[in-house]
């Protein structure tokens, strides 16, 4: 019927206005065709080496952080991360240490040299977050808070964006839109695992989605091996497949003590495997 | 076989204790046997009597909204709701008239007698909207912005929780007490759907959410048929179901002229369409 | 450019002529604007009033199949369900008593005045059937087993086919039409909840399927209460929600004693259980 | 605290008992603690060696076949996929040649010296399958058709076993235990994909699930990349990650003219995308 063809013509010019759209996007590979390049003082992300990010999941203590902090620099590593304000699902959770969090991380950092990475979610605390940290993340719970991403976008540090629980691989994309459209261009897309039926794993880890993120935009892609497995046991597979399918880095967990752990016990390594999960990166 | 008994020893003991958690939380039935009614000026939600919310998904400008106003009023209604903040997936979408659009909302509820719902999804912007609403809605993209529930909690207004894209019953529940937690435990529940891969409708209406919200906490519970079925044709069946099912109310989008909307034109009624609705409802 | 304008004109035409795929098929209500109200003897399905089917998940003996059915008798229903051969996750589950089971189904339906309903999952087995049972069931784990399906279509019972535990409503159709396409065009469509990352219910319902098979399809449509929840205090929330939304009816598992049942034992009804349930539902 | 004490300990018995059943099944490492060699002729999978199956997803011609065969040989692989019995949503889409088709594929595995592997998707199929194919394949959608794989356990060729479109790794597991139950051991576990909200992709893979499948089975293990991507642009680094995570091999859709296929035609490789496709690997 002529109504019906009028339907998909009107569909079919929605569709193509929406692919305009994604292209037109500032993110988008078909806007800045050569890759960017994240840098955290002399370090760079993007250039072709990968940079990986390891530290606890939370800010404990100076010791605790410091412990791993000596077994990164070690190994030669340049990046410590460290949660200091933490999304949790019960309000009666380990919140984090907040600012104190923050301090230590950074005192830590500047003794051995390390550049530190840090979630932040209220946008209240995004230029406070200047004086500490050298990458801000945006974590999964976040990634549809607009306010912080636009906040992130006025920001002068690079930004560390995961993926939301269930964020579609556009969303994602329209996500770090929100934060560039702002003028804060220096973002690193990290791939966190997706919510579904399955319950062998924490999340499923989506790892197609990193050579689809790194065709459709132009920014650095990580793997966040800890949260999309949630499992000790598959941090290593998981990374050896991130690598392979060309992710620029790997985040994962590393604690002193998993155990005694306030948060993400079952899933962080200790210091003698991550030792080992780094030698067999290599 | 022993082993049997083991295993079912075990899920029991599991079970109750996972339970004694829930049964500690301040919404928890088992904390406060009876129903919460949140009250708006004179208005009860939550006493066995239904009530519904209606209005356009964005307030656009003050015929617009006054024109829905007075059909809500002519309805014998209530309840009036219009987006001025909206969380929207790409920063180039209409993001609504901010403060403008809740003065409009003010003016429009005041003449004609209605209760305001509007969301907020700045913290900073919580104290701001106790001049001008008299519900403050979370909405889904931020059920799990700990920041956001947390001054939510602190407000002198009912708050209105949508239930996140892809949240557990748990995760929803434990997002609730986030605001119970601070002080404030005037909230409504909303199941909105959730995100599945049947891609019939927009997301699938968790229909079942509404008992178990009703046996585990003592808040009313509502169901946002626009946004869990995106489809005009379902608003009404979807209603129904909701309403046998236990809900305390529907909440649904209204526009004059859907076709022109600035957001969900898809999803909207429009007037006659929204009379009918409700005479069907009856 | 063109390329991209041809490429949108032909998505446009694909769609075109899938939309036109589905209103050709013989179970579109294009095809045949009138209900289609399946006979089981001088019962009828989907005439307006709505039957129920009730009975334990396995046939486990001659005794527990009776006093299900006295029960369901005296309620003044006319549909007993039983299963003979059981699709179990593990081979060392409980398979069923096979023919064994539909003789003793037969039998107490027989005694009772009861139609049965059982489920076949060979091919094989579909034409023995036909001695015993009153309606062939597909179910949730054959709904994508096309040879059954195409074997079912050259029965002459009627069948109640299952949503598969991921199928799309499409796919639920496209299954259904399998079966018309073979000559059998007296099917029950049923709902049984679909598979999603929620675990406070075994699966989630799709209450809005209902309304969009009916729409779709000229067939009836059920709601399983018992598989789409797997929890017994949801089973008459859930039938109140399923016959509001417009359902012929309801399916539900009755147990006499459902702690000793070889299958399900979490969520079958006790008969005082099912008797005050049909008492709610009316 | 002591509660949490109780918590831990519970938590750990339930996974014993859990983990003890699943240690009890055929197929467990636990059970046969060394890998399984599946023998394909003098073809080994599973013996650390990465072995590939290639080839069209239906037998359309002898011509067909036999060119994907010439360039199979060529690059010095061994196994030749062809589907001839189609299970396809709608009863309307193309079929597959049946008999005919296993006879075109035997004719052309005979010629070029290539195993050849097939998919049968009715129990009464399984013994004239010996005739012509030296591999059976049980797809996705029979992953759950029980009497499919009880038949599949009686056979004497080697079966390749994929996992369900929303199938749990349990329930993939236990499906295996459905074929070796029978007697045959020799099972090759495919991963393909599973159902999610993402549409960016058919289906998402889920790349963890090989090194969970190779930890808890002796079973080797295999990547679909076409169904799993559904994308032709994804089907090499896709293939990188499974190798780099473990797989035993992969299963890629390979068509003189995808174009014109009969099924599949937006995934399948051509020939020359083949050939690079396999040297890319090396």
């Amino acid at each position: 019927t002529i109504e019906h063809l009028f339907k998909e013509i009107f569909k079919a010019a929605k569709e193509l206005i929406e692919e305009d759209q994604l292209n037109a996007l500032l993110v988008s590979r078909q806007k800045k065709p050569n890759d960017t390049i994240v840098h955290i003082g002399d370090i760079e992300i993007g250039n072709g080496h990968q940079e990986h990010i390891f530290g606890p999941c939370s800010v404990e203590s100076y010791e605790q952080v410091n412990e791993v902090a000596k077994s990164i620099k070690a190994q030669g590593l340049s990046l410590l991360r460290g949660g200091a304000f933490k999304p949790r699902t019960s309000p009666y959770d380990f919140q984090g240490l907040g600012i104190e969090g923050l301090k230590i991380l950074k005192q830590v950092g500047d003794e051995h040299g390390l550049k530190v990475v840090s979630e932040i979610v209220n946008p209240n605390d995004i230029e406070t977050a200047h004086e500490y940290v050298d990458v801000i993340q945006i974590g999964a719970r976040n990634m549809h808070n607009f306010e912080l991403l636009k906040e992130a976008g006025r920001a002068s540090k690079p930004i560390f964006l995961k993926r939301g629980l269930a964020a579609t691989i556009n969303e994602f994309i329209n996500a770090a839109e929100y934060i560039i459209s702002q003028g804060n261009g220096q973002i690193v897309l990290c791939e966190r695992g997706i919510r579904t039926y399955e319950t062998a794993t924490r999340n499923t880890l989506d790892i197609t989605s990193v050579p689809i993120l790194k065709k459709e935009t132009h920014l650095p892609v990580f793997v966040d091996v800890t949260h999309s497995t949630g499992r000790r046991d598959l941090l290593l597979p998981a990374a050896k497949a991130a690598l392979a399918i060309g992710a620029d880095g790997i985040m994962a967990e590393v604690h002193p003590d998993p155990a005694t752990a306030l948060s993400d016990s079952q899933q962080q390594m200790d210091i003698p495997t991550f030792e080992s999960f780094i030698n067999e990166l290599r």
